[in-house]
């Protein structure tokens, strides 16, 4: 029966594909099996446990084969989420290497250890795609340097930009929440092997140099203190997830709002066949990005959960890792999809550089207030400047008088007739074009 | 492909077998079409649509043959949910009825009554449950309305009171969270049928008739005024699931305290066969408890989203509904799940006065300390009373001599020697007794 | 030493006066003095403690001559935060009638019978205050109720409405979210006086007559089962500020919008004087508008505290109202504070019909689509016309032609050419008028 | 008029005060001024304004003699949080000097260095604090190396262990929670000079170099692009404090839990004087660590707000930026708060050997049913092994009979009558000692 947001008909396609796979249950039922056999190697290489014994377990290994049911009625019948699967394992291994499995090793290692892969996996995945959305952007940063545009703050116009900048703005973050990733995933991503509560009782005095093998084979590091009570490495990983889905919603905020009717300065990719209602012929809604604010938002909700599964009781807490384990898969999933929710969105938008223009026109040239007030400040002072400006500005906004004119009046009263001031926003960029060029120097944003 | 925790084979177990199946997208998909089926009678009989189409599309509306996979290529290709759903319903109709199908309406009407009638079904599942949980804990109260056990407060022995009087406390707790979801029921299951908008413009003048004969063809209430963009009276329903799941993740928490190895006051149902831990044979885990306390947080975690999903855009705003229409479905499922883990855990707590009673004894009689200063106070001032008590309170925890004795001591300090103080634990419970017999005399507490 | 959003210069005006004023220290105090003496007196008339007695300690129950600064260095010493407050109850009312103070009840007893009497006066401001929303919410509903502007979904434009029925969506939400609170109000502010575990240990057998005479007194309603440990009835009234919050966020986001440069429909109450930026002279930023959103943020944001405060262990647990005490207040504040800046807003909006007929008339016509569709599929079926609309709406979104041509030439193509619809905005106004008219029938919406 | 968690009576002892006075009004103001000089210097410096007027505004950039009161009226007045308080440093400069403060600036700009300030300041503080929290833990972990004490998982008794390995793990996480902060502090400690959007416009073409003048005089990294809607660097940043609670409250949590009544195994530092109950002289309760859990919570459930308030509109956004300015803010109290706290209750703790040695004999020797297990599966495979054992201690659990005893009647039933099993709990350790040596080899945990 389908049910859920990954699986169900309605909103599956939000859902990266690749995500879905790494963190469905065969692929789950795969990494168990898989650190169950970097265990059992592990302890062959060291002389814990025979070396055909862990040829046999590691040829058992296979996810295929396992009866799905079957585990899940005895998952339910124990009330233990893997024993059932051990003893599958153990049919299919036979004596005497059934005896070897999981040797030393308490549930949680296992799961823990999976988690690992399986982030590594998505991180792997999330991370290229990341960089694919940058490239997208730093494209459209240099494509649109000098597009003019108005800057906003608070709702309201406030200085001439270009489009150009707002997406080197954009890249920067984008590419601090890679790089965020990439610098603690060395750290997040770990073998833990330390058994029943995290001292390598049931090792017989080779429990670090086990774990430390197994990371090896696995490919991560080892925990080394791997009590299963610390989930903070974990949990500083997957608060690099929700400070990226802070970015990525900000972007697609910025997105829905420039596609707004009124404003028109950008559109996603339209495809005849695309739906924006059911009644309403008209409606070229930016859903992409709509949808990837929803999935923004669906990932950081999920932020506080992690954090109240840091604290568990004593040195184990299935209170804790009941709901940790679902969450990390599940912001895996969201963080892999927002990502790639980010590429089709950026990849695909449609600049419309008139309504830019248009829309920069419609202050009547109160945008430059501050271009004209750092214009006169040195000939009459900053404060008189602001207080001719004030009362210009309120003109303009009150009687509609274009702002040349408004100010030119407020010139001659201060017998600046003859001034001219550079009122084309052109003229008042700042260092946009070097924050895009010095940004590209560095590989930033490659033109 | 398994994936997400309503569909694990890790995790299924913990969900309410009866929500997972309302929620489903089989059950979703008929629920639609109840909708459109209700939509077209009610339009019929208001002769706004023929009664040959409706009655033809009352018939076709039965989501068995409905193609999912069809329907999910086709709602990520025109990115829309529904439009390939009215495609296979008109497919189905056949002309003239297609034409008549979804008149009027949008498709956010059909789903949000869509949801209405699943929240209706999931809250009688859930309400009876609940009915039967304050029946087990009800019966708790008068079981062991005698049964002494040390009151606690912030982690130490503050007051003796009996388990009943615990149990008592829970039922109320309970009680209340039912009524609360009860009385709001009424007014958060409600059919929407105001189109695009909420204006009924496409109704011909008759959308509030409309709305009002669906409504009570579907045993909903009408929205009235269904402007998309208002979703408080669903929020504030959802809302007593939260403030629910924190009354049972609060009872939760005390049955997995009683259950430590320390304490063993109570122990969930343990059967033969029933695993604590792949190693430690001898593990006995709440594991049932602890499961209620995870399923609680990812219930209540979710209140955010619904708060923060209130805030739409203008007329409507699918960067909202789109995280609502999942995590209602979510919710709903979870509160249904808390209740039936707590049916189960309730219904099978087995209590172990003796370990109550034992438990009382640790502090050597210093629990009595309130009740000795409250016969003291009379006597000798309530001031030199609790100075006399907190020094022999501190004899008692730092050298171990029995509470009795060293009150015997302080007395005599006071010259109060012949003076008896009743320090017996039964002798200080209080109105325990009234409050579980007049609980039940308004029904609340059934013997 | 100002620190704070309550009290620091910057921020300290966006907080209610009123509520500040409730929740203070002083009238904290005050609150916990009036609660000690509506106990003696409760006491006295049930003849526990002497008449004389109850009559000086309330004649002492003066907030005025505490001295703060001893409190806050013997409440640090003591590490208890209401001790030291009785020791200087007790000095005042010397002895005897010290000995009877606080006689039978616990800290948390006073501290949450206070806070029921401190939400009381904030739930009076502000009913009283969101009642003056409504009103001018009605009133602009009234008013406006055929002032057309454009409906809009996804941040498109979808349908034409009026004003008034935006006003009019607000106003039944806003009243909705009053009524939720007045309804919860008796349910949630409670008198509790149970002692340190609940049951009334202390209290002689006449606890549960001492909570109702005490209860009268306060004209508060009693607990009845008031252990510690119980806090749904306070998080379910708290819930109806979050969803307040969510409505007045919603409202906030609107007003937001609609004074955006490019939208201009709305506009903030402005005075000479206000300043947008302090560089910008022509900035006339929605400045209380997004404070209000703001507010809404920081108020919602508080209600997993309260739901996770809920979570208690055994009979009390300070880990639990040390959070839900200081929560309780900073909610209750937050609350009076959105419906002060509501009124604010809302009380001055000046509303441009000009610019609502201006964007109207944006979409050259396509916001009629759905209008043409309805007019055109009782001729050619829905489906045909809904094929025709879409490819017009295409082809008028591309060339920028006007949808009055391109509808025209599609009718030519079908042979109807001699067809006239109409697609005049008011035409399409559905019911709005009569939802304006019967909300304002029953007393809603006053003109 | 005192309210406000910071600033009440009741709780004002909560919070470092360190923290307090860094973040409170004049320190806020002080670290706005110091922007303002710094601004000033490096104006000067690169010749855009003259020498004389920097010197004269550094010279004025004083916090003392601010009229708080003027201050909080005229931002009321004009709701611009800076204005005023311009007005008043440009009174003390005087004319020229006044017309070339704030020089290219906004308002947000300075706001967001000062936190970039006072962040610093906290951060010093914490880290030493969190430092010395370290050192506390390493003592416990060396002292209690070889204290016996109950493993626990899931609430049951799992594995023995010591009380050092508990502290050795605390002692990582609170490590690598300093650790993470100061590895983010550089690049979260920024310099914003960007001006109204952040493109330089008013710095005539040298606002980087003003930026990096400035961020070197301030001791702060220069931001780059600062456009005011980025906030990811500071949010990450917090996000190591909401990791840093999750850590603090898991260790407060183990204190409350351990010096619950039935359990003993520590306590809090106690002195005379300190109350545990108005009523009850017995009570001995963990209030610093109860307390320690709850500000864990209030700052965790603010990470949420940091979140959200990463996505602003367009180039600036004050509904984000009002709520970031306050949270961060509470933030940084809350952290330092709960170092402080934390080094109280850390530095204080009593352990109480003998009962650790008393618990661990609870379970009358199961809790060595593991150990039981690794010696009986080399001899007679581990399934059988897991079967003999699981039969054993459900009869230990349910007769009461010594596990020895148990154990060696199973052992007779297999034929292993002489088999002797290790059942001591010192026997079963793992590497908990080599654990601790080595993380004090790299000086991790000092004895």
């Amino acid at each position: 029966m389908s049910v859920g947001m990954f699986t169900s008909f309605i909103t599956r396609h939000w859902f990266s594909p690749a995500a879905i796979e790494i963190w469905s249950d065969n692929a789950t039922l795969q990494a168990w099996l898989d650190v169950e056999a970097a265990l059992a190697r592990a302890q062959a290489e060291l002389q814990i446990i025979p070396q055909e014994a862990a040829d046999r377990i590691v040829t058992c290994c296979r996810a295929e084969g396992f009866d799905h049911d079957r585990l899940s009625q005895e998952i339910a019948f124990t009330q233990h989420p893997f024993v059932p699967v051990l003893k599958q394992l153990e049919e299919r291994c036979g004596e005497p290497a059934a005896g070897f499995i999981h040797w030393g090793a308490t549930t949680q290692n296992i799961f823990d250890t999976a988690i690992a892969l399986q982030l590594r996996q998505t991180h792997a995945h999330l991370t290229s795609t990341l960089q694919r959305c940058e490239d997208h952007v730093g494209r459209l940063a240099h494509q649109h340097k000098a597009t003019l545009q108005a800057g906003r703050t608070h709702g309201q116009h406030a200085l001439p930009m270009t489009f150009g900048f707002k997406a080197a703005a954009w890249h920067a973050e984008l590419r601090r929440g890679r790089e965020r990733l990439v610098a603690r995933a060395d750290g997040a991503f770990l073998t833990y092997l330390g058994g029943a509560i995290g001292t390598f009782a049931a090792m017989g005095g080779k429990g670090r140099a086990v774990e430390e093998a197994a990371a090896r084979l696995l490919g991560l590091a080892p925990a080394r203190l791997p009590v299963r009570s610390s989930f903070d490495r974990v949990a500083d990983y997957l608060a690099g997830f929700a400070v990226l889905a802070g970015t990525l919603q900000k972007i697609a905020g910025d997105i829905v709002f420039m596609q707004r009717t009124e404003i028109g300065e950008v559109e996603e990719a339209f495809h005849m066949g695309k739906v924006g209602s059911s009644t309403m012929a008209q409606k070229r809604n930016p859903s992409a990005a709509l949808v990837l604010v929803s999935l923004c938002r669906l990932l950081d909700a999920r932020m506080p959960l992690i954090l109240s599964s840091m604290v568990r009781m004593d040195e184990g807490d299935s209170s804790a890792t009941n709901v940790s384990d679902i969450v990390v898969s599940e912001m895996a999933i969201l963080a892999a999809s927002i990502a790639d929710a980010a590429e089709r969105v950026l990849g695909g938008l449609q600049v419309n550089e008139a309504a830019m223009a248009r829309n920069l026109e419609l202050t009547q040239g109160l945008i430059m207030s501050e271009a004209a007030m750092m214009q006169l400040s040195p000939m009459i002072g900053r404060h008189k400047a602001h207080h001719l400006l004030y009362e210009a500005a309120q003109e303009t906004s009150t009687r509609g008088t274009p702002f040349a004119d408004t100010m030119g009046n407020a010139l001659k009263s201060v017998e600046l007739a003859d001034t001219r001031l550079d009122l084309s926003p052109s003229a008042y960029l700042g260092e946009i074009s070097e924050i895009i060029r010095d940004g590209s120097s560095d590989a930033e944003l490659q033109p």
